[in-house]
C-alpha cells in the first residue's frame, strides 16, 4: 500500500540518515525512524511567500488575505482561521493521514490507502474486501476498523511558547533538551483529562515557539465502503509517484461515540457521532486555472535548511541511504526465495522499503536536476549579509549555528552506522522491552517520551504485530547482511567502543538458535517483566540488548546534547529569519509537524521537460487505455462498461467532455497531507489528496514553483464510481452534493 | 543521418514486404526497394477530408476554399493552385527532399539532413564541416554540392490520362502493364528534349489519371550554408521520430545556372539562377492554433488499402520484416567486430536499416494501440453496402479487386523469400551488370525502367559508391545470414525452383574468393560488357546472377502479370471510391506519389496518453536542458552561452518569452516532405518540415486526426542561429526578412 502521502513521523532531520534504531517496531508501515534524538535542525532556505508554497498554521492566513483573494478563494480568510467554524471544523487527523466530515452523522470520507488496515483486517479469502471492494448498505453493516482506526477532532490549539522556554535562554546541550521535555511532559498531562483527549506540545519554527493542541480522540471507528482495490489503487507500485495518474484513493469510515456523544471503547450500543460540521460535495467541479484550498496534517518538511546540510544529505547520507536500503531488498530478495509464504510476510516490508528507495532516490534525481545547494547558497548569503547591518545582534549566532549543524552530522553518521549494525526485528524487541523495563523504573512524568503509560497500548500493539512480517531466517539474513556492510562503512562512521560490543557474523545463527523472541507470546509476556529479570534472561537476543544497553544510551545521550545545542540556537536563527522576511513584508509558515495546515493554490499543469506538459487532468478513458486485464492495471468490467457506454450521468465534464479521474494543483503537501480535503473557493469539497509527483519530491527541501505539483482525486470521479460502478446510492443520500446546473 | 523523411521511392505495397532486390545498390541510403514490381495495390481506406489529412494536388485546392478559410489562409486557393505563381512557384525539389527559394539569386533552403551529402563530401579531417558547420562569406567561397545535388523546378503538370491507358479498357495482366509502361516511356521521351529537362509519367489514384510533369533540373548546385551538426542533427538517433526535439534541421544551398540562363554542368563560369519567385521570411513566428500552408513532394502513402491488406501488414509482412532487420543487424555487428574500419564502413548502412526497422516497428506499435482493420472494415463495409445500390455498376469489380490483391499478397511473399535469400551487395552488383547487358540488346524506349540510357549515370554512381560501404568478410556474413534463414522460411513462401538454384551455406566463401566484383574498378569495367561477355565470365558472382538470371525474370513476369490485373481493377475501384465521396460532398486526394503536393493544417499540440500533452513548441531552454556535451547531446558552447545570457534578440517569441525551435503541426506528411516550406497565412516562409512524431508513424497507412503531427524547425530558430551563433549576416542580408514590430 501507499505510504508515500502517509505521514512519516519523525522522518530524521538529514534525509532519514538514520534508518534506525527502530525503538518501535512497526514492520507494517517499516518507517525506519529514530527516537534517540529528537528532531532539529531546520535551517535556511526561507520558505518564501511567492506562488503557492506555504503550508500556513490556519491563524496565519488573515496575513494572505490579499493572496487567497487574488487567487479567487471567496471564504473570508478570518473564517478559515477560526477551527471551530466551518470549513476548518471538519477537517479531522486519522493520525498518518487526513480526512474530513462529509455528513451530520460522522461520516469521514479519506484515502483507500488510509484505511487501508480496517480493510485488510476485515477481509477473508471467502470475503475479499481488498478485491472486491466493501459497501455497507445500512448502518448495522459496518464493520469494526481495528484498534487503530482512529479520529481525531481538534478542539483547542493555544500558545505555550512562554511555559516551555521560560529561564532557559541560556541554557544549552543536554540540560536545555530535558528541561524542554519535561516541561513539554508537564503540559501534556495536564491537559490528557481522559482517554478520549490526546494532547501535543510540538515545535513551531524548530523550537521559536510551542503550541498545546487538544484533540479529541474517537475510537470506535467503523469501515463503511471503499472500492475494489484496482479502483482504489488502480497502477499500484508502477504509478507511485506517476502522472498521468488514475487512482480512486478514496474510501468512507465513521465515527461512532457513547450515547453520551463522547469517545467510548467499540461497542455495538455506540451511535454515529454528531459531526457539529461537515464539508458539502461539489460535483459542479474544476477547470485549468480554479482556486483550492487543501487542509490537513502534513507530517514534516525541510525547508529552512542550511546549504551545508543539502550538501550532506545530497552527496552523503542520501546515497549511502539507497544503498542500504538496496543491499536490504536484496537480503530479503534472496533470503524469501525458499517458502512461498516468506515472500508475503515480507509483502508489506518490501513495498515499504521501496517506496521510501524511491522517495530518497527521486529526491536525489531532483537534486541533480537543480542545483538547491547553490540556490540556498544565494539566499544564505542575501541573509547573513542583511542580519550583520542589524543593531544589537548576537555576533556569535551564525558561528554558533554553523558549529552545532556540523556536529550533528557528524553525529547522524555514527547514529547511521548503529542502524545498519542492528537491522533484526529480534534485537529492536529486545531492546524495545530492556528498556521499557528501565524506564519503568522512573515516575512516568520522567521516564523518556515513547515509554509513558499513554505509549504502552501502542508498544504491545508493535510487539504483537511483528508476526505478521517475521520469519527468523529472513531477520537473521538481514542482521548478517547489515553486520557485514557495518564492517565496511569507513572508520569515521563507525562510533568508537561499537565494534567491539557487535557479535561476529559466525555467532549470529546462534543467537538465533537461543532466542524465542519470535514467538509473539513470550514477547508480549516480557512486557511486564523488570529490568533485573531481563538482566538474568538467558535469552541471546535479550542477553545482546543488555550488553548493548550502555552503548545505546550513551549514543542517546550525545544525541540529547547536540539536540539541546541545535534547540539553543535554531530558534535564535528562526527568529532572525522571520524578521528578515516581515522587513520584506513576507509572512513565514513553520515546517510541517503533523499539526494542522492549510495550503492553497490553482488546478494547473506544469512541465516536466521543454516541449512536453502533464495535466491538469486525467479522465476516465485513460483507465481503458491503461487497463492490461492484470494487476495493477485491471479495472473491475462494469467500470470499464460504463467508460465504453459513455455513461457519464452527471459527473462529466463540459470541458473535457468525460469523467476527470485525477487532477494537479499548485498546492503545497507532504506525507500526511493524505486524505486531505480540497475545497472550491466557496469551501464545498472537490477532491482528495493523495499523492505528488515524481518531479515534486525535492519540494520537502525546496518548494519549486514551476513543477511541484499535488495528486488529487477528483470528486467527481468518487461519485462517478459510487453511483455507475458500485449503486452506493446510501451514502450519496447522505451526503450533500451540489450538482451543476443542466 | 536522418533519411525518414526523405523519400522513400519504392517503398512497396505491402509495407515493404519485399525488402529486395535491389537491382539499384544503394548502400548510402540503403532503401531496399523493389524494381522487380511497378507500385500496385492501394485501396480502401478512403481519403477522408476530415481534419487536416490530405495531401493535394494543387488543382484541387479550390475544392477546399472554404476549409482554407476556415483555418485562416489567407491567399486565395486559386493562387495556391497555379504553379508558375507565388507561392507554389517558390517550391522546389531536390529529388528525394523538399526545398524553396528564399531569394531572387537561387539561394535554396533546406533541411540539414537533406544537404547533408554536399556537406560530407566538402569535409576533411581538417575543414569537418559536419562538425564544425560551414559558411561562405562570399559566393566564391560556396561549394560544389555534388553530383547529387540537384535542384528540379516543376514547369508543367498536363494530364496524359487518355494516352496512357485508351484502348485499355479490357485488358489486364501483363500485357496491360508492358503497355502502359511502353506509353509512359514514350511520353517521357518525348519531353525530356534536352539533359536540363526530366520528365515523369506518375499514376495518380493508383493507375485512374496520370499526369505528365515536366521539370527543369538544375544540376550545378552548391553548398552556402550549413550549421554544425550538433545544431542541424542536435538529439541524433535517439531523437529520431521523437517529441520533444530540439533539431536545427536546415541548410542552405544555390542554384547555378549557365549565362544563358538555363541548367548547365557545374563550371566556375556559371551564375545564380535568377529565381522568378522566392518565399518571403517571416520572422513574426506562429502561435498555438495558426494556420499553415505546406507544400512539398511527399514519397509514398496507402491511405486506400483494403482491411486485408492492413491485416496481412500487421500479422504477417511486418513482423517478418522486422525480424529480418534485426537478423541483419546481428550479423553486420558480429561481422564488424573484428576491424575498427569494419564498423565505420557500415555505420551508414547501419544507421539505415535501424531507422527503417523503426519506423516498421513504429506502424506495428501503432496497429496494436488502434485497430485501423476494424477502422477500415467499417469503411470498407459502408463503402460496399453504398456500390451495390449503384445502378449500372460491374457486379464482378469488388470479387476481382478481392482475387487480385490476395493473388498479389501471396506473391510478396515470394518476393520477399528471394530478397532474403540474394543478401549480398556482390549478388546484386553481378545481377544489375548482367540485366544491363541484357536490357540493352534492345532499342532503349523497350528497355526495362531503371536499364534506359538515362538511367546509366545513375546506375554508375551506385556500383561507384559501393566502395563506401563494402567489406568482404561483412557481405559474406550477411549473404550467409540470409541464406540460412531463407532456409528456415514456411515452404509456402519459398518460391518453386529457387531452392535449387541457390548455392549451398558452404560454398559461399569459395564464391567470394572466385570473384573480383568487390573491387571498384572490376564492376565499372563490366558496365560496357554484354551478355554474351558475362556469360563466359568466370567471377563465382557474374555465374550465379547467369545462374538466376532465369528464375529472376520469371518473377518478374508474374509480378507484371499480378501488376497489370491491379492496374486494370484498382482505377475502377478507385473511380468508384470517387464517386461514392462526391455523393458526399467530399474530395478524395490521391496517395503520394513523389509529385508536389499541397496539405495545411494549424500549430497544434496532441495528446500521446491521458493526463500528458505534448508541444506545440519547444525551446532554446530546451537544447541546454538536454545538452550532456555528448554526442548527439552537444550544443555548441557559442549557442550555449547566448541561450544563458537570454540573447534573443529579435527572435524572442511574446508568448514564450525565448527563441522557439521545434514546432507541431496537423499537417499531412510524409517521406519526402522533408524541408518542405511552411508558410503562414500570408505565404511567408515560417518554418521547415523534416519528421514526424513516433505515434503518426501509421499515418502512411491512416491519419488518426488526434495523435498525427508533424514536426517542424521554427525559423526564428534559424535565424537565431544565424544571427547570434554563426554570423551567417550575409545571408540574412540577402533574405527578405519580416521582423515583429516592436
Amino acid at each position: 500500500m501507499r505510504q508515500r502521502n502517509a505521514s512519516q513521523k519523525a522522518f530524521s532531520r538529514y534525509g532519514n540518515w538514520s534508518i534506525l534504531p527502530r525503538l518501535f517496531i512497526n514492520p507494517g508501515e517499516h518507517i525506519l525512524f529514530k527516537k534517540l534524538v529528537l528532531p532539529a535542525a531546520l535551517l535556511a532556505a526561507f520558505g518564501v511567500a511567492h506562488g503557492d508554497e506555504g503550508q500556513w498554521q490556519p491563524h496565519q492566513l488573515p496575513q494572505l488575505k490579499s493572496e487567497l483573494k487574488r487567487i479567487g478563494i471567496q471564504i473570508p480568510a478570518e473564517r478559515i482561521a477560526d477551527l471551530t467554524k466551518h470549513p476548518m471544523s471538519a477537517i479531522v487527523s486519522l493520525g498518518g493521514c487526513s480526512a474530513s466530515f462529509v455528513s451530520p452523522d460522522g461520516l469521514v470520507v479519506t484515502n483507500h490507502h488510509c484505511a487501508y488496515g480496517s480493510i485488510q483486517r476485515n477481509s477473508t479469502a471467502e470475503k475479499n474486501y481488498i478485491a472486491d471492494g466493501f459497501l455497507a448498505k445500512t448502518r448495522a453493516e459496518e464493520l469494526p476498523g481495528g484498534p487503530n482506526a482512529l479520529v481525531y477532532v481538534t478542539e483547542k490549539v493555544e500558545s505555550v511558547t512562554e511555559r516551555v522556554l521560560k529561564g532557559l535562554e541560556n541554557t544549552g546541550g543536554k540540560a536545555r533538551h530535558e528541561a524542554i521535555e519535561s516541561r513539554v511532559k508537564a503540559l501534556i498531562a495536564e491537559c490528557e483529562t481522559d482517554k478520549s483527549v490526546r494532547c501535543s506540545v510540538p515545535a513551531f519554527h524548530r523550537g521559536l515557539e510551542y503550541y498545546r493542541i487538544r484533540q479529541m480522540m474517537i475510537r470506535d471507528v467503523r469501515l463503511v465502503y471503499a472500492p475494489a482495490d484496482m479502483v482504489g489503487n488502480y497502477g499500484g507500485d508502477i504509478d507511485n509517484y506517476e502522472w498521468p495518474r488514475h487512482t480512486g484513493d478514496y474510501s468512507f469510515l465513521r465515527a461512532y461515540v457513547g450515547k453520551d456523544g463522547r469517545p467510548a471503547d467499540p461497542s455495538p450500543d455506540n451511535v454515529p457521532y454528531k459531526s457539529k460540521d461537515f464539508l458539502v460535495v461539489s460535483a459542479e467541479g474544476l477547470k485549468a486555472g480554479d482556486p483550492i484550498l487543501l487542509a490537513g496534517y502534513p507530517g514534516r518538511t525541510s525547508r529552512y535548511k542550511l546549504p551545508a546540510e543539502i550538501r550532506f544529505a545530497r552527496d552523503m547520507s542520501y546515497p549511502a541511504i539507497v544503498a542500504e536500503y538496496q543491499a536490504d531488498l536484496d537480503t530479503i530478495a534472496a533470503a524469501t526465495k525458499a517458502g512461498k509464504n516468506d515472500e508475503v510476510r515480507y509483502a508489506s516490508v518490501v513495498k515499504s522499503i521501496n517506496n521510501r528507495m524511491k522517495k530518497t532516490q527521486g529526491l536525489l534525481d531532483g537534486f541533480a536536476r537543480k542545483d538547491i545547494a547553490a540556490i540556498k547558497d544565494v539566499q544564505d548569503g542575501e541573509f547573513r549579509a542583511w542580519y550583520a547591518k542589524q543593531p544589537g545582534v548576537s555576533s556569535s549566532m551564525l558561528a554558533e549555528l554553523d558549529a552545532a549543524i556540523a556536529a550533528d552530522m557528524a553525529l547522524e553518521q555514527q547514529t547511521f552506522a548503529w542502524n545498519v549494525a542492528t537491522n533484526s526485528d529480534l534485537f529492536k524487541s529486545a531492546r524495545t522491552l530492556y528498556r521499557l523495563a528501565l524506564e519503568r523504573t522512573k515516575p512516568d512524568a520522567q521516564r523518556e517520551s515513547g515509554y509513558q503509560e499513554r505509549d504502552l497500548a501502542m508498544i504491545k500493539a508493535r510487539l504483537t504485530r511483528l508476526e505478521q512480517s517475521y520469519v527468523g531466517s529472513v531477520d537473521q539474513a538481514r542482521f548478517v547482511g547489515g553486520l557485514q556492510r557495518y564492517a565496511k562503512l569507513p572508520a569515521a562512521f563507525r562510533p568508537q567502543g561499537l565494534d567491539a560490543l557487535l557479535p561476529a557474523v559466525a555467532e549470529v545463527p546462534t543467537l538465533y538458535r537461543n532466542s524465542k523472541l519470535g514467538d509473539t507470546a513470550t514477547r508480549l509476556a516480557l512486557l511486564d517483566a523488570d529490568a533485573a529479570t531481563l538482566e538474568k534472561s538467558d535469552d541471546a537476543f535479550m542477553r545482546l540488548a543488555v550488553k548493548l544497553n550502555g552503548f545505546a544510551l550513551a549514543l542517546e545521550e550525545r544525541s540529547k546534547e547536540s539536540e539541546g545545542n541545535l534547540e539553543k540556537v535554531i530558534p535564535q536563527y528562526m527568529s532572525a529569519v522571520i524578521a528578515w522576511k516581515k522587513s520584506q513584508g513576507k509572512p513565514v509558515y513553520p515546517d510541517a509537524n503533523s499539526t494542522l495546515r492549510v495550503t492553497y493554490g490553482t488546478v494547473d499543469a506544469y512541465s516536466p521537460k521543454d516541449g512536453i506538459t502533464k495535466g491538469p487532468f486525467t479522465t476516465v478513458e485513460g483507465i481503458v487505455e491503461k487497463h492490461t486485464g492484470k494487476d495493477p492495471f485491471n479495472a473491475p468490467r462494469a467500470l470499464l462498461d460504463a467508460v465504453k457506454a459513455k455513461r457519464y450521468g452527471r459527473f462529466r465534464d463540459s470541458v473535457l467532455g468525460t469523467v476527470p479521474v485525477n487532477f494537479l494543483s499548485s498546492a503545497d503537501t507532504t506525507g500526511g497531507n493524505s486524505g486531505s480535503a480540497i475545497v472550491n473557493k466557496r469551501g464545498e469539497l472537490v477532491g482528495l489528496n493523495f499523492d505528488s509527483t515524481y518531479e515534486s519530491i525535492t519540494k520537502d527541501w525546496y518548494f519549486d514553483t514551476a513543477i511541484t505539483r499535488a495528486i488529487h482525486l477528483d470528486v467527481r470521479y468518487m461519485l462517478w464510481v459510487m453511483k455507475e460502478v458500485d449503486g452506493a446510492d446510501n451514502l450519496l443520500k447522505e451526503m450533500t452534493i451540489r450538482y451543476p446546473k443542466k
